[in-house]
């Protein structure tokens, strides 16, 4: 491989990808308020973690840097139901954030209704967006079944209705678990099980452990990067619960299963991967 | 073929239909909160009209009655886009609506938040029925496409924004046309391309026709029905823009054109289909 740290895997891939969303949406839809709303929270600040994880699985299962592009509406898919689940999540009755990475929210700027079905509309076309890819059928309904899975009331959906509804309860730290793993990881591992998917990797038991692992700790780190934020003092996050040091423990024992479960890979160029998780170290 | 009218065939399939979605749901959704509220719009007294049109076209193409489950999981994929429609169109910043069919609406039920949710269940939830279905992956791919590009913001999407943000303009007939076709007769045209495709029935002009007729028909005996009601008197709709003369005449040219579209199909049963029609006729 070319490329052997993520973020020069980035910086090679995330301007044409950041082309192609936009391209692709400004040409798509007519509605010129759903438009707006749309590309709003798309070019919202985002790092694009997920789809560039989705592609770093790919390059690294084999796809060369040239053939990329092939794959851009299946990662495309996964940015905008990562967007949409945003959008709905800084609704006035779920976590009502009237700001998100220092800009307004989707419902502060173009209010209530349109986010709701800016939000809407990112997520059915997704699933558009995968129908119509050049992958072959069987990767595509691959993407489409765990996409669907994942991100739905399987998954994330179910997570954010546990989120809202136990607010005011103390869960366990296995509800906890189970909370993150559907809020947060379920959508980071459908973006690494689809990249290995479409990239006709076998995927094995190391790389669902390492996406299980990065899944988990994505959301301690954000919890601990959030700590001694007043706002999520009542929050159920793992920091209030098991205290700062413990989540830190954790985060580490996470981040070193994953690089242990990737280095037993075999079949798969391990450098992009390893190189991801210093994201957790910064 | 055995059944000849409509109603018959609903009469005959419904049951075991409803059977399927609430088992389905039940077995799928753990996380309790979300599976009511779903649950509780699936079962509010729709009339099926979507999946029953889809299944109909799968029958008049030659589908046994026997073989029909094996479509019922695309056939309810259509109604849980149907369900979740509802409920986001209810919602107190889109149409404000407290009751549906006589029960409350989702959000008065659960709450804002909840019924947000419940619907991005619903929807995303399709989308897995779809690639779980055991029909072969064109006819499911083609079933995802449709459904993604008819239902999302390039369609119903589109035109409920269309219909928040234009409430107080008044809409000229084609404005207004263009509003009906993707708010409620690209859903309506969706169930009945993917059970042409689902089918293996080359889709003809003549059903592409008789599926947009019966789309804008709905919407105008829908509004017929509702004439009189004070709520709707500042609402863009045809009686309130012709007149309800005027849209009486032209819902009847509507079902006569589908009617005689359905008359030159010649691969096909047309009793279903022109069965159908009498809905309009109530």
């Amino acid at each position: 491989m070319e490329i052997k740290k993520f973020s020069d895997f980035c910086e090679q891939v995330l301007p044409d990808f950041n082309q192609f969303l936009n391209d692709r949406l400004n040409s798509e839809i007519k509605q010129e308020t759903l438009k707006q709303a749309m590309l709003y929270s798309v070019n919202a600040g985002g790092k694009r973690v997920r789809p560039m994880l989705f592609l770093a699985v790919a390059y690294s299962s084999g796809v060369k840097l040239k053939d990329l592009p092939k794959y851009f509406d299946i990662a495309g898919a996964i940015e905008l139901v990562h967007t949409y689940s945003l959008i709905h999540d800084d609704l006035p009755e779920m976590d009502d954030s009237d700001y998100r990475r220092g800009k307004l929210s989707n419902h502060k700027k173009f209010g209530v209704g349109p986010a709701v079905l800016a939000g809407d509309g990112l997520l059915t076309q997704a699933f558009y967006w995968i129908a119509k890819s050049s992958l072959n059928t069987d990767k595509r309904m691959a993407a489409v079944r765990i996409l669907s899975h994942n991100a739905g009331p399987m998954g994330m959906v179910a997570g954010q209705m546990t989120d809202i509804t136990m607010e005011d309860k103390v869960l366990s730290e296995s509800e906890l678990t189970t909370l993150h793993k559907e809020k947060t990881a379920d959508l980071l591992m459908a973006a690494i099980t689809m990249g290995a998917f479409c990239a006709d990797h076998e995927l094995s038991k190391n790389l669902v452990l390492y996406a299980q692992d990065v899944g988990l700790a994505f959301q301690l780190k954000d919890d601990l990067d959030d700590c001694g934020d007043d706002e999520d003092a009542d929050k159920n996050t793992f920091p209030n619960l098991i205290g700062k040091k413990a989540t830190e423990t954790k985060l580490n024992e996470l981040v070193k299963e994953a690089f242990n479960a990737v280095l037993k890979e075999d079949k798969f160029d391990k450098n992009l991967l390893v190189s991801f998780l210093d994201y957790f170290k910064e």
